[in-house]
């Protein structure tokens, strides 16, 4: 294995206190147990928090911050963070309009975010992501939380900026999630440094496709196609999901798993927006980059979620994070 | 090779158009000649233009926007861009203050933006940047130009917005090149799409200590190290080269090559930062990041600059490109 650390288990605390010096100007981190908060908090603001393993940066200490998260609570690398991080994360953001945590769907993140829900003494109301449509509906665990995360973060951290009390955070989230539709191809896995190995084989000449954001084994494992091949496969999955009417305003986010350049995933881009287009789509925003990484992971993932003006004009609205910023 | 193209030939040309779309608030990219420029031009100003090979993205059309870049001129991979790019990217976006050249040093690239300076009818300047120090200030061809363009591009695009004139630009710039410096290191190689296979070979246990940013071979092969030995030995290089006095101001930059995860990078900050906190210095800003990529490469690099008030609020002043944006 061949990563920068001096050892597995001080990985992620080093890492936060970088990230901490990096970026003190927005973000402070807090230890023992760990979270970041943005150091411009608000009273009278609904506080959105989130969280889940670390290895998927920037998400979600990365969109702490003006107009996005009030605090983020990493756990280890693909590990869930404990209820005792949200609370402490919870108390020190409440601005005494209830605190919303954003939760992707994973069984460690719900229950540890339920048991925080339940022992916060204060109101507080969840928005669960499964936005990965490489799992059927009916999967008896529900469908994963990936990269549509950064989306539902972005819109509902414009709406509680802009007021909108919990409930209506919560409704709003909901919908966000509804309208949004996700699916990812590795073309390698990623190694979990404690593991020290990939998480999972693929031959030289394979992809797998469907995969989940810690490498999990999607719909196929298939030879290698071209990038016009794979991005008609999983953008197939996707418009059979979301089945838009012509004319339907969307969002367009590629999402890099960690390892793939920036060229390649602009070349995606141009291909999926010939794809949606041929189908009478109006793309109205887009995303490229790695926002929801899988480690070391070559890989990258479509993400389509349907706006309406109302999500339109809280995707716009201001940011200030570490890996999303414009207007401020 | 696994990659997300359909033929290293169309590889550039689709990305670039994928480019433009989803940065379209920002940029236009022409083709035959490829360039991209920024859409919101301005006369009366130098006009800052860079260029070079592909694969090194975001930079340099990720840093075409109000405060950096006019235009950046994209080879193909690895391969420096032609006179006639930077001749058709100059008309373009000349405001009639004259043109700046920001050139990395590398052979192709010098001989072809000189060969474009004498082609041109204006006025115009060049800024070469040198900033590896793993090779020694003596090497035949000189040293290459690294991740430390980013800061030469940021502070020229403010002074340019700024008003500056052209000599004053071209000698702010090379100030800014004399107080950077900075080395990279390699955990793997990089694989150019028209070549297919790994640009050099590296064993399970091996890094490469002053790597270029197109995989060219460094200042030595060694065994694996941990993150603070790596960081003690590239710090070391660069704190010898620069030898700031104690309670220097400095910007921080730890540029990831492509493959290597925010986790990990932020790590690598924070261990740089010790290294020169133990050293006196007094490090204000910083930049973490995948900037100034090589395809594919696990590895990072640091680049450290001395700053000076001027300095500092040139970087401090807004900016709004693909890949660096803040006060806008």
């Amino acid at each position: 294995m061949k990563k920068f650390i001096d050892s597995p288990g001080t990985l992620l605390d080093t890492s936060l206190q970088g990230f901490a010096k990096a970026h003190a100007d927005i973000v402070e981190v807090r230890t023992q147990p760990n979270f970041v908060l943005r150091k411009q908090r608000k009273t009278g603001k609904v506080a959105l928090i989130s969280g889940g393993g670390s290895g998927h940066e920037p998400l979600h200490a990365g969109f702490v911050g003006y107009g996005m998260l009030d605090a983020a609570c990493p756990g280890q690398v693909f590990t869930s963070p404990t209820p005792d991080q949200m609370l402490e994360a919870a108390a020190a953001v409440d601005g005494g309009a209830g605190v919303l945590f954003i939760v992707k769907n994973y069984a460690g993140d719900v229950m540890n975010f339920e048991m925080a829900a339940e022992m916060l003494d204060g109101p507080s109301a969840t928005v669960l992501v499964d936005d990965d449509v490489s799992l059927p509906k009916d999967h008896p665990i529900g469908r994963r939380g990936v990269a549509g995360t950064t989306i539902v973060e972005k819109i509902l951290g414009a709406a509680a900026e802009q007021g909108y009390d919990l409930a209506a955070c919560k409704a709003l989230g909901e919908r966000v999630v509804r309208a949004t539709a996700s699916m990812g191809v590795a073309l390698t896995s990623c190694t979990v440094p404690a593991l020290g190995h990939p998480t999972f084989e693929l031959g030289a000449d394979e992809i797998e496709i469907g995969v989940g954001i810690h490498g999990e084994r999607g719909r196929e494992t298939g030879k290698l196609l071209s990038a016009s091949e794979i991005v008609g496969r999983i953008a197939g999955h996707i418009q059979q999901e979301l089945n838009p009417p012509s004319g339907q305003a969307v969002l367009l986010h590629v999402n890099g798993f960690g390892a793939t350049p920036l060229l390649e995933l602009h070349l995606v881009y141009e291909l999926a927006w010939q794809y949606w287009r041929e189908r009478g789509l109006n793309i109205q925003r887009s995303l490229v980059g790695n926002f929801t990484t899988s480690l070391d992971m070559a890989g990258c993932s479509l993400t389509l979620s349907l706006l309406d003006d109302e999500m339109l004009g809280l995707w716009d609205a201001p940011v200030n994070t570490a890996a999303l910023r414009w207007g401020c």
